[in-house]
């Protein structure tokens, strides 16, 4: 911890959908207080998004992730807690990021996860990747906090034929994995800021996994929930677990490159594998896994329940996701 | 837990210098009692070491690892746990018998650790693939326990002039990595036995990564140690760090196949790097990896010390290893 009283926290990606929640609770936090600054490309600094939050007192400070591992080191230099927001497609940068948080003595990493409970290996190209940096960190001897908060609320929602609540959905149509009768854990995007801000100022919480959902639910549930509130009748495709094995094998049979077309293709009957028919995503897999549960650390803290994100959503006041916003600028 | 009150234990490789080592500490635990059987090729079911525990009371069953895993299956049916001390270069068969302990039920599955603390990817080849194995575990949510036990006492000592204690010593040459001034732990052979019945019957090590290790020793520390024992002045081959660097280089530049002369040749370095230069193989790193300490759990349990160790190695009484006993038979 710094002389200060407050922490002082280095976010990275602070403007994508993870990243700007994760700001969102760093700055709303009183227990710790954050002192943050938001790391951004040289190019990026006077971005609209960064400016807004220079504003409210965070500081932006130009890395280069590709440059020499001693400047990245002299900016992390003194930060209690580094936090990556990175986007998909940059995920093994975060070697570099983490030698030089080693190097600058950086009191915790927490490497960009943010996602579903997955095995370590073999299941999720994604997690493959963030897999290959967790093991990177431990190999240099890195403190640091691996956060996973589940599926997001906001990208569970089938349409409505009114096409009412089109404007809160993310630009592809809603799948249902198999029967939709198995539970998956979910958090609202802009929760994950409030969990994180709490989670990376625990001390319980350095080298450790922790898991920080807010709901268990079936896809049905979901879909029976939307056409209850909404009085619409929704279409329902579901892909049968057949389709689901296909998809994964051809995933399998190809070298998947995260951010290409094949990637978004293929990628997804990976997670329909994890999440809706193996039932990785769950509190007790992640218990097994090693996870701590944030509902066991704060029993207090409550993330929006899923009954208030749907009414939002149908009121017109939902937050919407992946929506041309960059990960990483 | 099966029925009866005594729990059902089967050992893989019964008869290697791991494996003995369990099987004394099976058969000699009262809490809890295990009811054991050795896991043994077809070929190798009357051997004299498997005869010999038959006197004892523990019952042999033929297993095919290759064959179908509906037979291995069967065979494992209704254990508690099922304990894998597999030699380094079968390492990979424990995906089958891993899948068959999941196909079967077994309550626990223990796959060959019994080493080190070492990053799980990137720095000994060894640890690569057993952390291929217990990803696989995880992927197929069998329940598991590790444990690592540190570097073996029978291991550590260099030849005294008189050649009184090579007996008890290694078939090689002993080299001092870098200074010899890095802790690592050490644990008797003769003990892993012990631990391992320990904590294979506690429910708070199910999921969980142990450590069982006795003592924290330098190589210097044990060298002055056997001089003022033994009254003999003893050779100090010391390997560089450069030099240690370059072996790493090369094992790293090579693809290293366990077994072959030049995995034998080049693992040493890596080895000497990860205890000797690193200092990885130590408690605090252990649990910033994740491992509970038997130490913690077991206060009541004590190790052989060191010195004890090599009191029995001057008076002729101490166990040597690896003289040409196979690992699985």
């Amino acid at each position: 911890m710094s002389s200060a009283s407050k922490l002082r926290v280095a976010l990275l990606g602070a403007t994508g959908e993870t990243g700007s929640s994760i700001m969102r609770g760093l700055l709303a936090s009183t227990q710790p207080h954050y002192e943050i600054t938001a790391l951004a490309r040289a190019a990026s600094v006077n971005k609209p998004a960064l400016l807004e939050y220079k504003k409210q007192g965070v500081q932006i400070a130009a890395v280069d992730l590709d440059g020499p591992e001693d400047a990245l080191a002299a900016t992390l230099k003194d930060f209690d807690v580094v936090i990556s927001a990175i986007g998909p497609a940059e995920l093994m940068q975060q070697v570099q990021l983490a030698n030089a948080c080693k190097a600058a003595g950086v009191g915790r990493f927490v490497p960009c996860c943010f996602a579903t409970i997955v095995p370590p290996k073999g299941i999720l190209v994604l997690r493959d990747i963030k897999e290959d940096i967790i093991n990177h960190i431990k190999k240099i001897y890195l403190p640091y906090t691996i956060i996973d908060v589940g599926w997001w609320y906001n990208t569970t929602l089938p349409r409505l034929p009114s096409g009412k609540i089109d404007y809160a959905l993310p630009p592809y149509e809603q799948s249902i994995a198999g029967e939709g009768t198995t539970p998956y854990a979910l958090t609202d995007v802009g929760d994950i800021g409030i969990y994180t801000a709490r989670i990376v100022g625990d001390p319980r919480t350095l080298n450790k996994y922790v898991f920080a959902y807010t709901e268990l639910k079936t896809q049905l549930e979901i879909y029976d929930l939307i056409e209850k509130l909404s009085g619409e009748k929704v279409v329902r495709n579901h892909v049968s677990r057949e389709d689901i094995a296909g998809g994964v094998a051809k995933a399998e049979a190809t070298k998947l490159v995260v951010g290409t077309p094949e990637f978004y293709q293929l990628a997804i009957f990976q997670y329909w594998n994890t999440w809706g028919v193996r039932g990785d995503n769950q509190p007790e897999y992640a218990k097994y896994l090693g996870y701590l549960l944030a509902k066991d650390l704060y029993p207090d803290l409550q993330g929006k329940p899923y009954l208030q994100y749907c009414q939002e959503v149908l009121d017109g006041r939902a937050h919407g996701v992946y929506k041309g916003i960059t990960f990483f600028e």
